[in-house]
């Protein structure tokens, strides 16, 4: 597959985080920047910006929760030459302070991204066009939208229509829940109200879908795509970037930098951490859930692998809540 | 998604097989066959009815790979009660004597599935005309087809045309190399040449499409398909048939037999053998390898997660070995 006008976000530290509490060292991102940067990756995204706090520590949350604007410049820093992708970093709406946000000209960062919930789409696209009156490159993802009821996203995206300070609209399957024809419609449904060619996509892997349906959204003409190295991320994870490199066929992307870092950093990280697609994610999928179930299951060594348990504990429950 | 024309054929034997030579326990591919029964899953397959030779022992090649008609109604009987699959075996061009099967009504068997090469169609198919002849349903199997001359697929395929013998054609995709526009490419070229609503897809996965690739069949008409119980298979595996069962919303699944078996035996397998997606067999997918040299990458316990060695020596190879 080529197409000129695709860029690829990698967003390894910020979906990655996740998992980790954003308690990469310094080193390990620097590698991740570095082989992004070789590989010819159009943007990165280095984390969450959100705002340090007595309730949301560094020492607890993590460096790359919170993205401080020296850090940055130390990352981006230690690879000097040669391609340098988009800069990106990620806020949570009701978590910043969008009012210590630099002017884009005084930050390393480029793009802000901005995550909400359908229910949240009004604080969400303030934030947006305040991260424009500042200059940023600005996206819009909206979460979740898998369980939203379809009128509500509808209205959502009403509200999102002609809104000039908004640069990507995105797509996101936070549940790992679609397939290749609810891709399709949903990405229909964005193009009634947001440009086509504006719009973005961001999977998780529940399904062992994670790398198709971006194959999906591509052939649907987006040409956004999320993918993280690896597929590190949550829970089930994502879209390996490796997978997605080998896919498209523009010269320039090179994957070898990316099966380097692989090869070197990602391959022990996984003596320490664990995602990936299993039978728990792959339920959690299915059923349409949010992963927090799932994780939790899998946190219990002894029995996180009891895939009919767990099975049955989510169907039943469902049973007997539910009226 | 729904249609009542769609049957699933599980080949946990026949494709796990292929990892370990074929020596599961008895009680293994008995607990297999009754969650296959419990399931509702249309279609078994036990393993390969190839002919015992001196060159070919039992002892090393293991019983599922002759599948002796005794040891298969041992399998049959010790589930009794309830639904029953239509029993399955796979013939390898060469390595069968058709001579000694015997009649369907003399059989355990009901289906012989035969696997070809493009260049071994004439062979395939008379063994086809045979297997009918002696009263048995038929598949034919054409292998690595992402690795055949179009022109070569075209006349086997023209040689298919009208075989009133064979009642199932598959497409395959050995090589785990296809994406979802790719099978629909395969699918309209072969029903061309044989009725659509007769043709079968089987998918690896490489590069994490098996299961995406078995939907866009799903999507393209197709009513045969192939899975393993937790996609076991050679390599990267097959299409897990748990989630197959989970995207299929036909009430005569129950998946809940297949997830017990998973947590039962094949999550402790995994401590003896290796199947599933990772780096090294998603590199041998992209570049539409047959997995043999992957698999002897994963041989070597200390290097077998080195995907960036293993991507430079095979794309390396390429460079130095082609004219």
């Amino acid at each position: 597959m080529y197409r000129k006008e695709i860029k690829v976000l990698d967003c390894t530290i910020r979906d990655g985080g996740l998992i980790n509490n954003y308690q990469f060292s310094e080193d390990f991102v620097k590698a991740v920047y570095g082989a992004v940067c070789d590989s010819g990756v159009d943007f990165v995204e280095l984390g969450k910006k959100l705002v340090v706090s007595e309730e949301y520590p560094t020492s607890v949350y993590g460096p790359w929760n919170f993205c401080d604007d020296e850090l940055l410049k130390k990352i981006v820093d230690s690879h000097p030459n040669g391609h340098r992708p988009t800069l990106a970093v990620m806020f949570d709406v009701g978590r910043v302070d969008i009012n210590s946000l630099k002017d884009k000209k005084d930050s390393p960062v480029d793009m802000i991204r901005t995550a909400c919930y359908v229910p949240q789409i009004d604080k969400g696209l303030d934030l947006v066009k305040r991260c424009k009156d500042k200059g940023y490159l600005t996206t819009l993802n909206i979460m979740a939208v898998s369980a939203a009821i379809e009128s509500d996203l509808m209205g959502a995206l009403e509200q999102l229509r002609d809104v000039k300070e908004l640069d990507y609209l995105y797509l996101v399957d936070s549940f790992g829940a679609f397939y290749s024809e609810q891709i399709t419609y949903y990405l229909n449904l964005y193009s009634k109200y947001f440009p086509r060619e504006k719009l973005g996509f961001h999977g998780h892997n529940n399904q062992q879908l994670g790398f198709s349906n971006t194959q999906q959204a591509i052939i649907d003409g987006v040409n956004m795509l999320d993918a993280t190295i690896n597929g590190i991320g949550r829970g089930a994870g994502n879209c390996c970037l490796e997978l997605l490199l080998g896919f498209l066929k523009n010269p320039k992307f090179d994957v070898r930098p990316i099966y380097k870092v692989i090869q070197n950093e990602f391959h022990p990280l996984r003596n320490e951490i664990e995602w990936g697609y299993n039978d728990i994610y792959g339920i959690s999928g299915i059923l349409n859930q949010h992963p927090r179930e799932a994780m939790k299951f899998r946190a219990n060594k002894e029995k996180k692998d009891n895939c009919f348990d767990f099975y049955e504990s989510v169907t039943r429950q469902d049973i007997n809540t539910i009226e």
